[in-house]
């Protein structure tokens, strides 16, 4: 299979590139591609190093699948461009995931939808699918008609250079030394803020909506509500979520520990004894969603409390996107690789 | 008055100092009791330095109120001495507070239950306090029914040496040294954990079941659910909660926003052009309780969404404190300072 990347040396494109060379991934032809800033750089894959190409829509023509990474911008841009040129997208980011003619695809909960793509297939935003992995065993049991959510979200979801500006601000804050932010918008070092994506006019910020809009897609059930509170905390790369969710019918904790502890994806984590909850230190730079601490609503037995941690630029990312090409691979490209 | 305060070198303790100050408020006569490690040391009040003192129960005839804030067992052990010999406490910790003698006072929202009190009256836990001064202009017009509660705590609520080790470790983690922490159960830079408080059988922390049991007793209404989920984050010393409230009869947005601005201890917070809610750095050595992003919830009529943030040592422990204090002079000991 013939891949290329868009946004190559981002957050997300280094780590896809990182997820296929330790699955073992050879695509027959690989490139690059990125912002002229980066070109003349090079990223390495399975010992090689890869050139930074500048991005045109000829490049498309070679490829088979491309996967994007660089923004809403450049996916506006030149996904439709891609798909003219006979290239299957794997959108990692908001641009076209609410599009009804994209499927919006968690490989573990949906990957019938794949049959659906008309050329351009949606990876879902970090928070909703470190949110629904967990939830989805839950839900096929007792049907969700609620989630409450708060969330801690990481540095890594607003880029590479997000992460280092947290780092260098808190460094230069020990120090007692100004420090002037490029990146984040507000203080960072030892602070937290509402996350920094559009207000709507009831107040919530997209980043919340698209909790509440992705999950209905990927559950197919617009019955379902989704109510979130999205929190930047000064964490480099793994969300937290504390979820409270009510489903239609009554399950035990013990009941939906025991669907966790099966969970494709999902590794439960807890020991009471050592008050060993999931922590994103520890989330870090691993593949599967950790989850615990399942609680009972002490007022309703319809209700459960979970505890989700996940990195956020693997399952929350990268890794879908890699789950969604190997899905493609499988179930839509047998005949072409 | 003649005041004592036990724990006065404490992170708490020390606020009250400050507090007291800046208040103006003048004992006719000030002690400090701390731990023999504290003896021989001085704390300042009013450009004077007070000796740290022993405790010892005969300490206790000299004085009309005393102030505690040393911990669960020196409250359990000396107390009920300090009472016998006729001093009225003002307890900052957790050992009376659900002792059906006790009240249980914001002074904002339940003053006369002062007059209940046999020489102890204890002042709630902080995430409790930050969570019900904005809460209760909503409860007296609609009246709670449930609160989801998910917390954003700081590193002050286990005290001094937590936020200087939060530092410790965060400043040895960006030099890549290693780190052997002390007080902190956790790795805490760039993480976060579940409250370290002990977790009872249903697995919920001691801080989340305060929040449960101090939210009833504060407001007189044992049919209120509280389902809290209480996280510590690398913040140093004020508490944020991502609050989510049902009540009995719906409440507007705008309604809600209106008897806000207009609550006693909070300040309504927030510039959504400018993306500007309350963060835990502006609300650190700030008295009052910071409030605002006051959202629907779009699936209830009956439900809202709250974003608060207050400073932990003081309206959170140290200014209720001495608010308590200040109650008690004006409400039942008039005659004797």
């Amino acid at each position: 299979m013939r891949i290329g990347i868009v946004g190559a040396t981002g957050a997300v494109g280094l780590e896809i590139l990182s997820v296929l060379e330790r699955n073992n991934i050879s695509p027959s032809l690989l490139r690059c591609f990125a912002s002229s800033r980066s070109v003349g750089k090079t990223v390495s894959f399975k010992g090689q190093e890869i050139p930074i190409e500048p991005l045109k829509e000829e490049n498309f023509c070679s490829l088979d699948v491309v996967l994007f990474c660089a923004g809403k911008k450049v996916s506006l841009e030149f996904i439709p461009q891609a798909v003219k040129r006979g290239a299957i997208v794997i959108d990692a980011g908001s641009a076209f995931r609410m599009d009804p003619k994209v499927p919006l695809i968690i490989p573990e909960i949906n990957p019938e939808d794949i049959h659906l793509h008309q050329g351009i297939i949606a990876s879902p935003n970090c928070s909703t699918t470190i949110m629904l992995l967990p939830l989805f065993p839950l839900h096929k049991v007792a049907k969700i008609k609620k989630i409450v959510v708060a969330t801690y979200q990481a540095a890594s979801g607003a880029g590479n250079r997000a992460m280092e500006e947290l780092q260098e601000e808190t460094r230069a804050t020990l120090e007692g030394k100004a420090f002037t932010r490029q990146v984040i918008p507000h203080p960072y070092a030892f602070n937290l803020f509402v996350h920094n994506s559009p207000l709507d006019s009831q107040g919530y910020v997209e980043e919340e909506l698209k909790m509440l809009y992705e999950t209905r897609k990927i559950l197919h059930d617009d019955s379902i509500h989704v109510n979130a509170t999205c929190i930047r905390v000064p964490i480099l790369r793994a969300h937290s979520e504390a979820i409270h969710v009510t489903f239609e019918k009554s399950l035990s904790p013990e009941a939906a520990e025991r669907l966790l502890q099966k969970a494709p994806g999902v590794s439960f984590l807890e020991n009471r004894e050592k008050h060993h909850f999931a922590m994103p230190l520890e989330a870090s730079h691993q593949d599967p969603v950790f989850c615990g601490r399942i609680r009972a609503d002490l007022s309703d037995p319809h209700a459960l409390n979970l505890w989700v941690v996940g990195d956020q630029l693997l399952k929350g990312a990268a890794l879908n996107v890699v789950q969604i090409l190997s899905l493609l691979k499988e179930k839509t490209l047998c005949d072409c690789s």
